[in-house]
């Protein structure tokens, strides 16, 4: 339900046939009354964006940020498909605005599955009047089942503020490094509230609780063509009396989504904290977590449970960040297994233990300065390579 | 006897008792006369640099190129050891000095293993009377043995001018991303000619050879604390008639060793070559074939010998490089299967054919201008995983 637990906000989903396998792949979210809303988005940093991010991007520049619905299928990601793809994803929007009676380019679209594949785009456009006819506000649940692709769970979230509400849903669990610029990895999310926030609010709003929760997400490096995180407003609960409870909320939504993602990796055992502190920048401190969450060998390393914190010093030292290999200090689990650069005497059988967990948390300290980040990655197992050696 | 090849170098090689297995793990290049002569050398470009990286780094400064020998062990990389692998460094270089008979700083280090393990460097001091002793004009083969970690087979390069040789060895099999500042990986070799060179001519020659091998391995983005390359020059043979002849012979012995270490790659099943065409420049093709090269899900989709260039597409627009998504093309093994950002007809099976080879090319043309770049990579396979999952 939490696509749609803010008061004026309907959604539904069902199967088109764009999957092969008949499971639902079609969703959409959209005003209780069809009027168009404050919206705005984030929208993937990859220069081969999907036909329907430049769409989306398109609408929220003609509307200056207002939108009725979004609508969103899975199993084709209706990427590198050229003029064809652009075209199938505007006749979608418009066969949208048709059924719930709004203009063409207030509604916004997501796609997600495989690249380079033409889209049955008449699959989708035979659909539209069943998907506009069932949207309730109890339609949350469906519309999160029906965008999942290698997705194990559908993921949705719920903050309630003082007097009004943020909900969302979400999919990812492969080709996650989002870099939204504000994001990036083939995530979608449509968050929704009631309180009354106008389009400019929402955008630094989602801006900031994206940076802090799905671009702190790094599993494989892969950033996608298709991410895109959306935040719709329907402004019946008035507006919210705190901004800090406001961006606390969204952001809460957002890392909850997050963290759902990670916990549903493809193949992954483990995930694993990768905090950055005392580096000369806080974009240096991101560089750094980052070049670690992302390393093959660093994941190889927390699939085994080895405490080899050599790695994690090699990838320090070429991230591109300040480093002083003498300053810099490594922990597991808050045990100390590296200081000033070198070996630090430590309890063996503790880092065995918290290596052994599911959680895993890595500490770097840099000794240069006070910048701090923390980015979430997994293990590198033989079940990840398995889930993505063929996608046909 | 590749790099006792040339005129004037003999070489030794034994174990001391750094590796638990016994097997050998201690090296050494040497003048014929002990005498020094020209050499140079490239680095890993981390900044996380081993404490014989920056040896040789100081030894090369204080002579201003000038080396009789090159001391290497395998087994421990004497990095993260702090100001007592700074000190095992200078001892061994001392040590060796005292046994042939040149000063300390004409005497360079190289060491390749695990990262924050203290070296056993009493064990080395105690081997170099022995390994001095030893040294020999047939030892090349003793000494390649003797600096291999993971490899399967030692490596070893032959190439002969006109009235010259150039001649080398190496090792490296994995964390291999060479970016030696020229270089990086752990990846080490020595290169030794008769050919008559001056410092600066060698040190020039080797950063152009280097960057068009080792620099365009990239299996999995690792750079190296402890990689080094280093060209030695007897002048035996006198000077190369053409400077042409010189430069390509070093290129080809480092191109050579290169394509080794890639043959050797751990568990790896598949080579690919990545070809970026038509890119903005050359460093933008340089950026996009790396980013191909280093991606987890492109090398799964080459373990599954799956055509999904849609991957590809998707690496090439976040890579940073300058991308139109109308122009892309990408091709294996020649049969173009994307064109013009869309999916293009192509002979499907002569596709699945190439890709259920060993060698496997992949072109991508940015359709921009006129830079072009190759990187070569592996697959990703569980003995990937399975090899780098336990160091100890």
């Amino acid at each position: 339900m939490s696509v749609t637990a803010a008061a004026g906000f309907l959604a539904s989903g069902l199967a088109c046939g764009i999957k092969d396998s008949g499971a639902a792949d079609l969703a959409l979210v959209a005003t209780a009354d069809r009027a168009p809303v404050p919206v705005a988005a984030v929208v993937t940093a990859n220069r081969a964006k999907a036909a329907p991010v430049l769409t989306t991007l398109a609408h929220l520049a003609a509307t200056q940020g207002r939108a009725a619905a979004v609508i969103l299928n899975s199993g084709n990601a209706n990427a590198a498909t050229g003029a064809a793809g652009r075209e199938a994803a505007q006749n979608t929007c418009a066969a949208v605005a048709t059924e719930i009676g709004c203009r063409a380019d207030e509604v916004l679209i997501c796609s997600t599955g495989l690249i380079g594949i033409p889209l049955a785009v008449d699959r989708i456009l035979d659909a539209v009047p069943a998907l506009a006819s069932t949207l309730t506000g109890d339609g949350g649940a469906a519309a999160a089942a029906a965008i999942m692709t290698t997705d194990t769970r559908s993921k949705e979230s719920l903050v309630s503020g003082t007097g009004w509400t943020v909900g969302g849903m979400a999919k990812g669990a492969a080709m996650l490094s989002p870099r939204l610029t504000v994001p990036h990895a083939t995530m979608l999310a449509v968050l929704t509230t009631d309180a009354e926030v106008d389009h400019v609010t929402l955008a630094s709003t989602l801006g900031v609780a994206v940076d802090r929760s799905f671009n702190t997400i790094d599993l494989d490096g892969a950033t996608s063509t298709n991410d895109t995180v959306i935040l719709m407003a329907s402004g019946l609960a008035g507006p919210p009396a705190s901004t800090e409870e406001w961006v606390e909320a969204v952001t809460t939504v957002c890392a909850d989504l997050a963290r759902q993602m990670v916990q549903d990796a493809e193949g992954a055992t483990k995930r694993a904290r990768i905090t950055v502190t005392r580096a000369a920048s806080s974009s240096d401190a991101a560089l750094a977590a980052r070049a670690v969450a992302r390393s093959q060998l660093v994941q190889c390393s927390l699939h085994g449970a080895d405490p080899y914190w050599g790695r994690i010093v090699s990838e320090l030292g070429s991230s591109g960040a300040a480093f002083d290999p003498e300053r810099v200090a490594v922990s597991y689990g808050g045990a100390k297994v590296c200081d000033n650069g070198v070996a630090a005497d430590h309890d063996a059988e503790a880092v065995a233990r918290h290596l052994a967990g599911v959680d895993i948390d890595i500490c770097a300290d840099l000794g240069l300065g006070s910048g701090e980040a923390t980015v979430t990655t997994t293990d590198l197992s033989p079940a990840y390579i398995a889930e993505n050696m063929r996608t046909s």
